[in-house]
């Protein structure tokens, strides 16, 4: 099943049920936040009764929103992808993670913006995940019950704004020889919060597939194409941590919540005819960037430039 | 005013306001989230009720929460202090930020949780801006305006985690000399999630004081301690980056929404004994940290090892 958030033209905002043909209005809950929420069986029961006997929108009366307008946390794993361990000379053997605010997320059809100021923006084809039970300390194979369901995400990054970003500086480490005393260690950290997290810079969905519909989320065709050119052609066979080793790996640190989006790390082969996201420049290129996965659909995104 | 959000021996939560001897609470509203979001007039109004005729409770009939329970985004600003430049090698000339997921935030008098395997943990003292009115672009001598008030932060680290979870790669670039071609660039980037965002790694509170009591807020005295002892004594005068001066840079990336935390960066400088927040492990040490700002209160956290 397939479910989403949209506006309505009156500005008012409910959950949909998309269907091969149609879209219709699952009364009751303002957005897929509020349905999650309120556990399994209650959304299984209105989803089925929106098919029954729901509103049905034409596509012209209604917008795309986050399917998840506001989750508490979007999680994402970095360099998650198999083509990556020639590229890191070191690193973690663990998921490396870091958080995009909610208000970065945007709906399918809606425009990223991007500015001059912003340098270079590429975007970055990913699976995400929206988490439907919370929990913490989960066990890897208890995981996966943990999933509402799938979507995609174009976790949207600025490498200019990354160099900037990252200091070269002289870290306070303890001194092991003198008790309470300090000493300096060079060190390099970057911080994301504008890179990754700058507004529009988190295209969400078009909707949930939820989770009984994608029993192996590593077995998907995942693509990037810039005005209808591929440019990424992968799979998520090819994510290095899985879905399930993530969630358990990140709920022992940080307790996952219903309605939390994990973005499980850039999809990176290059297509038959070539090409790597990073080229993809969209303050210069502008044009239209959309991320297909297999099983879920396509989340297309103009670009217009402020 | 100081205003709060606490929960009550039923499980049941609300907004309170605390004078110098009373806590009273703030009928109608469960969280400052949500009275924020009610705009001035309304909590003003709500305020000034409740301090007539609202009822008062005693301080064991309730436990505190971070005075904003589930901010859209906890925005913290990296190594803003005139302390810094010289160990900074090379950076930003402007306001470098990462977000806190709200699932890592802790109300005062609550348990900072560690584990074994987070390695070393210490404290940051951190004066804490709450978002009132929300927006973009903001301009510096409009951004004060956007203020609701002040609160503290003990904006939780683990170096160990940093290390961990830095990467020294090989970044994909555009090959100026080639159309569509990409090189290698050696790069180094780290992600915060799990060594800023973990589990109580955001104590927040106990309350925040409203604008108009804190007309300046780069001429308080912060300290950090640790069972007792003061380890850090600054002033919100060495702030690198001004209050203003960092809601102005952020919402020309990130648009503020009303209820968002800004953390303003560590305070650095040592007491007049000595000492470094660096050598606080709360792992090895465990104890009671305490963040105190002049005008606002004091931040209290025991810790527990699990």
């Amino acid at each position: 099943m397939k479910l989403g958030t949209v506006e309505l033209d009156d500005g008012t905002t409910t959950v949909v049920v998309e269907t091969d043909s149609e879209t219709v209005v699952l009364e009751g809950y303002q957005d897929l936040d509020a349905l999650i929420a309120a556990g399994e069986d209650t959304w299984r029961t209105a989803a089925g009764q929106a098919l029954n006997d729901g509103a049905r929108l034409n596509r012209d009366e209604f917008q795309w929103l986050p399917p998840v307008r506001r989750p508490g946390k979007v999680l994402c794993v970095a360099l998650n992808n198999s083509a990556n361990p020639d590229r890191i000379k070191s690193g973690p053997d663990t998921p490396a993670m870091f958080t995009k605010p909610s208000s970065s997320l945007l709906g399918h059809g809606r425009s990223i913006i991007v500015k001059d100021m912003y340098g270079r923006v590429h975007p970055e084809p990913e699976l995400a995940v929206v988490i439907g039970r919370g929990g913490a300390d989960i066990a890897v194979d208890e995981a996966l019950a943990h999933v509402f369901g799938y979507t995609i995400i174009n976790d949207l990054t600025s490498p200019t704004m990354r160099g900037t970003d990252t200091f070269n500086y002289r870290a306070i480490h303890p001194a092991p020889e003198e008790a309470g005393g300090t000493r300096y260690v060079d060190s390099w950290v970057s911080y994301p919060a504008r890179y990754k997290g700058a507004d529009t810079f988190g295209p969400l969905g078009p909707w949930v597939t939820t989770a009984e519909d994608l029993p192996d989320p590593h077995a998907l065709r995942i693509t990037c194409s810039h005005n209808g050119r591929i440019v990424t052609d992968d799979s998520t066979a090819n994510l290095r941590f899985s879905v399930a080793e993530v969630i358990s790996f990140a709920s022992h640190y940080l307790t996952l919540e219903p309605g939390d989006i994990i973005a499980m790390g850039t999809a990176l082969k290059a297509s038959a005819q070539g090409g790597a996201v990073q080229n993809v420049d969209l303050v210069e290129l502008g044009g239209t960037v959309e991320v297909a996965i297999e099983g879920i659909g396509t989340l297309s995104n103009p670009v217009e430039k402020r």
